[in-house]
């Protein structure tokens, strides 16, 4: 199949050109980003002029057969010519873009912009891939050959996979979580200064935390008829930035309906997380949450690349008895592969099998 | 008064060291640590054989007049010539040295060995000074002279602090912490590597959760007959390290009993912040809590030298709807200020005031 | 005297108000900015209007008089009411800006526009004072009624500093210096991203090792008619980027021209260093050049702010035994105090001395 | 062959199990490790009793079967049971432990208790292959059935591997030498404070410069009768510590004795790097030294791990017109791959198809 990358200079679009590299069932057919790099070959586009330095920010190297890709301008690119438009783009620019490209064909976008329309799913695989079926309403009511489908802010990606087997199994009350975030979440642009953080812990991510809020809930509602209805518990969260390049920790307290102790709580994690297995998605970890009886794990060094940054790493998981049936544990997801693009590449993998591609 | 200080070479008696120079109340009248170190200068104890560094950690410089003075052995000092011994040792050691000086003069101690006796007082001046008049029933029951105060845990002190004027004007049903603590906090010996924190968070701090759950609701507590009722709330901590070197973190969720908006809850902080100048204590900050307005404050390495390090900085402080009457802001304290050593000769100030030295 | 502050919004502007605020011969007259903060408050110009969060980047508090005043654009402010004008903008704004403002009044700037030509000295008082004579030359050279100084960049002060005693008592044949520097010296725009630095070195400074290379004899040089004969050594540097937010840290090796022992180094940097004393500059350290026994000094945490940031930390000063009369030492200068704002201010307090404020 | 681990507890001793766990030609046969760990499982030897942590300390997971193997005590082994032993032990420990061994079967060591003696090499496979030639004279003079053959400092491996094309090619007359190291070279026993290095260089790393100096002159030495001729030139070298985890990064200076431009430094050094291919040695890397053109590079954190840590990077090379035939240029190393037990493991297998073990 073919895929377009839109933003594909930028960070995000950047590990999307790692994700799709050699993918068995999607070529990268073009790079596009801003008419500043339209025409340039791609390695040229993200090299310096005053020094030389190549803008090349992913831990993985430059594709070589990608440095020699010419770079398309996304006003100048035909949608129908692809079978996938992967977007990596700031969230007002896809506001503009995805509803044109999505005229066409189908977008898997990283972007926040139409995560909130009713209309549309933010899916995880695994977790609620029933909603994929709200792509059929989007389409209809937008008359559009193609759709958008965003995949959910980094944070909330992690949450809702660790609550998905509690919610499922025991319900939940509410939910209270502190985030400690990883600076390659605010990507280059401006991204997080090392004046800023260095030595110190900053305490608000602006919208961050509204994100984290709505999406959880959305990803774990419950489709119904044509729009999601909100899973039915309140999600309080404070998203602080910590000197971590990659990795989301997230310290979470969970007041289930009903009572469960935490031995219950592990097997439901382990029952449902071998799951996705069956799916057959290429992107897909092995598990999706892997559980560490080390109280000193999760942590966002030792453990944000497992499974090649798709696991959700869950650790110290006891009682909180502070509040009603309270379950505490602290989570450590990968920000920039889970939950951005190769996680994108997991939903477009999903859509697949779904015959949405 | 003469003092003394016990564990002078470590790194919080070189902070005894640097609250106490100059005190117009205190002197310091001896240099305690252990046989190695006695009977040499203080700046050859600290001084390392095979380099020549200085084993000297304070941000302040070490004054010169202390690096003259001679070392004396823990074993060899006699506590009645000192009217109050300061104590910065480890919790095993503590719990040997201190009855002993105790049966002789007035003990103030950073260590936890004691705090959770039933006649021992755990001070936070402007918090809990009722709680003094416990130090009769201890001299009364174990028949010294003088006595243990030991302060609280540095993660506790933040806590308390801000929970102090919610509970009394609120009530608390319950409290979610998450904490990203210093490296300061750990010490040196072993203390926390920069290998295991760097590019890290590290979600776990032993024994560290169990003080703050406990010692939270000691300091909060009544004075009832000769012991402490703890406060009728839970406490839940999380306590995870971060790479910032001082100033401890806290993320806090409360549920309060009445309900209350955060003007409420802002104005009640206010009121009581400033209540503690009127005690007199020298080491004491001007305002116990310093409310922030800017949502990107209170950040560790901006606020935690406020007041020389003496207040605890709130901000972020906004209702949380995922729990009844909740509220939840984040806070940063001092944890080698407030928290350890000048805290602990705040509360000598306030044992003088109160006619115990 | 009256001083305006142009680019006031930025961050090497901050640190000018900081220098400037309460300074008994030069008060704050004018706060210049770019158009888009022209006529709003200097605490509105540079608060985020999304967030609320002030972009305030000192240590120091911003003061509150300076808060409330008017910011004035760079455009339309009339040179000739200010009696010196310091700049804190980029090499190209300044290119444009100087020359205008020079034609009527005395400039003071941190930029690199104008430090390579002939008839403007690069001064650091206390090291190069005679140069400033260069300052008539180009009055009359280009028929303006001030004059442009710039200071040198910041990587070449501190190597300057520490030169100059050796290089007065002993000659010298060519210096090699690897520098550490610190993220605050790229400022915020874009300065440098958490994500670049963090568990690295980044070994690369654009154009950064050919300005200290120059300046560095520039400043050591001989003012010779109408213009500075350049020192007669070479320089090389290796300028890197670490982990550190304020102070830069040089590894320097010297070889001398006359045979000299370590001890006679130090001595002639002791006598040099207390020189500086006598001239009566307000903001000037001590001494200028702080030496260390202690081997694991300097280090640019626990030294950078010594006499307020206005001190060149010196230490582990030895024989060089590869190269000939080779001698190495480790220095540490702070890049934003001494290295920018408060050093340009130190250089307008020599100009008053001599006459040409 | 078979293979015993001793000092298998600690850093170094776990990087061996890595780089030996799945080894064609070694096999893991013994755990050595003191009293205090002997006789139990491994996995249960590094874990802490009080909190259950797993002490492991490498960024790869712990293979399960060394988990269950059990431990001896080093004096409870016999070393003619072994074809090899690896040793990973403080250089006290050294000093009395590898003569044993040495009398009875061949003893690799990253300690540096031998490195100095005249019949000891100090081997860099591919650099200096020749001086394995001692290993007989060492046999002879010892009268040991075995021999002791040390690994270089991990600070003079990158430095030397990147010298020995030059010097084979143009000559050396001097080298300055300037290191930024991460904080695993100095393991975790005390090892490197976060407290202690975070925004922060510390200049100086006890013992460290004499061994660079001293051992390179060693490697690049010629084999001469019964011992070695140092290199001909002298190394002058400040190690500093800064806030990375792994890979040493080093700024050099070298000035060469026959002139040459820079692209013929390149050539010497592309021709060379691709010979150690020939050798047929599996833990050695494609290339011995990389070169980068892109002036951003090397970088710790980018570039440590290329060919699983065992090449030296290169970049930044370029004139160095301070000094007659002068070449400068920056390099990173992994310390704790090439730079210990991996590099010990490439010893071994030189060892053996030099018919030694």
């Amino acid at each position: 199949m073919k895929a377009a990358i839109v933003g594909a200079t930028g960070i995000v679009g950047q590990q999307f050109i790692v994700a799709l590299h050699k993918h068995p069932w999607f070529e990268i057919s073009a790079l596009v980003a801003s008419e500043r790099s339209a025409g340039k070959r791609y390695a040229d586009a993200i090299r310096s002029e005053s020094t030389g330095a190549l803008g090349w920010y992913c831990d993985e190297e430059m594709p070589d057969e990608v440095g020699g890709m010419k770079v398309t301008s996304s006003s100048s690119i035909r949608p129908s010519n692809y079978d996938v438009i992967f977007t990596g783009v700031e969230a007002d620019v896809a506001k503009v873009l995805e509803p044109k490209y999505a005229e066409k064909t189908a977008v898997v976008s990283t972007a926040s912009a139409f995560r909130y329309e009713e209309d549309v799913p933010v899916l995880v695989p695994g977790v609620n891939n029933a909603h994929v079926r709200l792509l059929e309403v989007q389409r209809k009511k937008r008359g559009w050959k193609g759709f958008i489908t965003p995949i959910p802010n980094c944070t909330a990606t992690g949450l809702a996979i660790t609550l998905k087997p509690i919610y499922d199994r025991f319900g939940i009350n509410f939910v209270i979580m502190t985030s400690m975030q990883a600076v390659s979440g605010a990507g280059r642009n401006p991204g997080v200064l090392s004046l800023d953080v260095i030595d110190n812990v900053i305490p608000y991510i602006p919208r961050e935390e509204e994100k984290v809020q709505r999406e959880t809930r959305k990803i774990l509602g419950k489709l119904s008829g044509s729009s999601v209805e909100p899973a039915d518990f309140n999600v309080s969260s404070t998203c602080t930035r910590v000197n971590v390049k990659d990795g989301h920790t997230e310290s979470a307290t969970v007041s289930t309906k009903k009572s469960c102790d935490v031995e219950d709580v592990k097997m439901a994690m382990k029952k449902w997380s071998g799951e996705i297995s069956k799916l057959g998605l290429l992107s897909a970890p092995k598990e999706m949450i892997v559980l560490h009886d080390d109280p000193m794990r999760p942590q966002p060094r030792l453990d944000r690349n497992l499974y090649d940054g798709m696991a959700t790493s869950v650790g110290r998981l006891r009682r909180d008895d502070a509040v009603p049936n309270g379950i505490k544990y602290v989570l450590v997801s990968h920000n920039t592969k889970m939950g951005a693009a190769k996680g994108a590449v997991l939903v477009a993998e999903l859509l697949k099998k779904e015959g949405y591609l």
